[in-house]
């Protein structure tokens, strides 16, 4: 199940390359070399934050039901929910042990019970964020200081892991740790809210999901918050209405799409991405890493949001 | 969710009492002070231990589909799968942070690393255990060995690092620790088969359970493997049709019931737990502890053997 998860295999386990953008082992990796580190003594840190991060991916497939991930059958829809769930634990528990073995690439012992103990608040938090998720389907208002506080919880803290971590193995002090591990939560927020306009208005053929599919899966992401919050009385009906039901039909899809027009949510989304980027460059100064790594830093966070996949 | 789980709060969140055993945190604790070491260091990590014991509980009400548990409502039939999903995953983060918090009650980083390394290695065995007991489920025969095995992982590695950890916080040697792990789960072994015979033969008012509620449940424990492996054609052919149906009706329990006792299957389990329970001794007596605290674990070790709830 982890090797299938993983995009190393397919389910009848024989050999397939559908690996992931990796991005947050990258970072960690990055940072690392961004304040004067070894790589090889992050390298089992930045294995744990991508197991930490593809036990999360299993465990929301489960909760979200999501059945594809990627063109491919997700684990649940191929070994059954309670497998799935051990298949989730087992890569948690994968990720303590990539931590307790970077003595073996390393790293000292007591950096890697600080790398432990950082990893698994991120994760703690990680989870409060997808207790929050959950509880948003069910609440008729979200109001979007709450949607960026459950975003940051979600998908912020393993991104402040990733370039705490990475910072942490290349012997950077606390202060500097914890002003990476800022740039980076803010860095996963941007990321988090392009991935939401993505969902609304990303081209087929580029993210390879329906159009507009995060509306078809009546998902609450960050443009739909926007809407319901500042559409007036009949809008605010309609979307419940339309959020109400268990599918949304095509002429839905588009009233939905026109109102978030009208109110322009696209441009909204697109102003706190940029917020948030802005955050991160300005908590990377104040890090004081500087010269090539700064630059490389600088165009992965450029890149996360420019990017239409 | 988790202080609810834990027993401390009702689900409203009010105050309740309705802790468990504490079976793996007070042997933890126990062979501490069986090397010689002092317990406030191996507090934290008796903590993670009894952490990742309920993490499993959590998960496995989950896939078990038990909607009660010590006469309580389970995490999931009071606030749905997904976010019991999400309790479980906490908990198991909370062990981690434990163990790194180790350092403050006193534990050196190198031991903290190791009973990282070591719990990691033993939460990830039993989640193996408890993929084991899933496809048994929908086997049609499962061998003696194999069960064996299975619980083994599932109940006998966590034992085995309620041990381990109580010996490594102790400042024990590394011989010590294994000695006393295999002594933890050949004990927690033996705890697994009297908990599987009182499943099936223990009293309703001791146990708290249902007489027979395994049958019932139509659970794969260490009576019915035994009985499946030992009828001859006709019994394992009533016992097919009687575990193959949806429930299990009172005369189907009397005669699988029947079956059991015509094969002798209440002495094959005593059998079975009496010889994991030397094995433990046995152990017990390698790993070099005596006086006193030998004599403890060997009360705790009988306690398991001849309780009836």
């Amino acid at each position: 199940m982890l090797r299938y998860h993983l995009g190393w295999e397919d389910a009848a386990g024989s050999p397939d390359a559908h690996v992931g953008k990796r991005l947050r082992p990258a970072l960690c990796l990055l940072t690392c070399e961004a304040v004067g580190g070894d790589t090889a003594k992050a390298l089992p840190l930045a294995a744990a934050v991508e197991l930490v991060h593809n036990f999360s991916l299993v465990h929301d497939d489960i909760q979200d039901g999501d059945r594809t991930r990627h063109d491919r059958d997700t684990v649940w829809a191929v070994w059954g929910l309670p497998q799935a769930i051990n298949a989730g634990d087992a890569l948690l528990s994968i990720a303590s042990l990539s931590l307790a073995e970077s003595l073996d690439a390393g790293l000292s012992a007591d950096a890697a019970v600080r790398a432990t103990g950082l990893l698994a608040e991120r994760t703690l938090e990680m989870v409060e964020g997808q207790v929050m998720d959950i509880e948003f389907e069910e609440w008729q208002e979200v109001g979007l200081e709450e949607y960026v506080a459950m975003i940051s919880r979600k998908t912020g803290a393993l991104f402040d892991a990733s370039l705490g971590l990475g910072a942490l193995a290349g012997g950077a002090s606390l202060a500097e740790v914890e002003a990476l591990g800022r740039c980076g939560r803010a860095l996963g927020i941007a990321f988090q809210v392009r991935d939401d306009m993505l969902g609304v208005w990303g081209a087929e053929e580029r993210t390879g999901k329906p159009a507009a599919s995060d509306i078809r899966r009546r998902k609450k992401s960050l443009p739909v918050v926007y809407a319901l919050t500042r559409a007036d009385a009949g809008g605010r009906e309609e979307l419940g209405r339309i959020y109400g039901r268990e599918s949304v039909p095509g002429e839905d899809v588009d009233r939905v799409l026109a109102l978030m027009d009208a109110l322009g949510a696209q441009a909204y989304c697109a102003d706190v991405a940029a917020e948030h980027k802005d955050a991160a460059l300005r908590e990377l100064e104040r890090s004081g890493v500087t010269g090539g790594w700064a630059d490389e830093l600088r165009e992965t966070a450029a890149f996360l949001l420019e990017r239409d996949y």
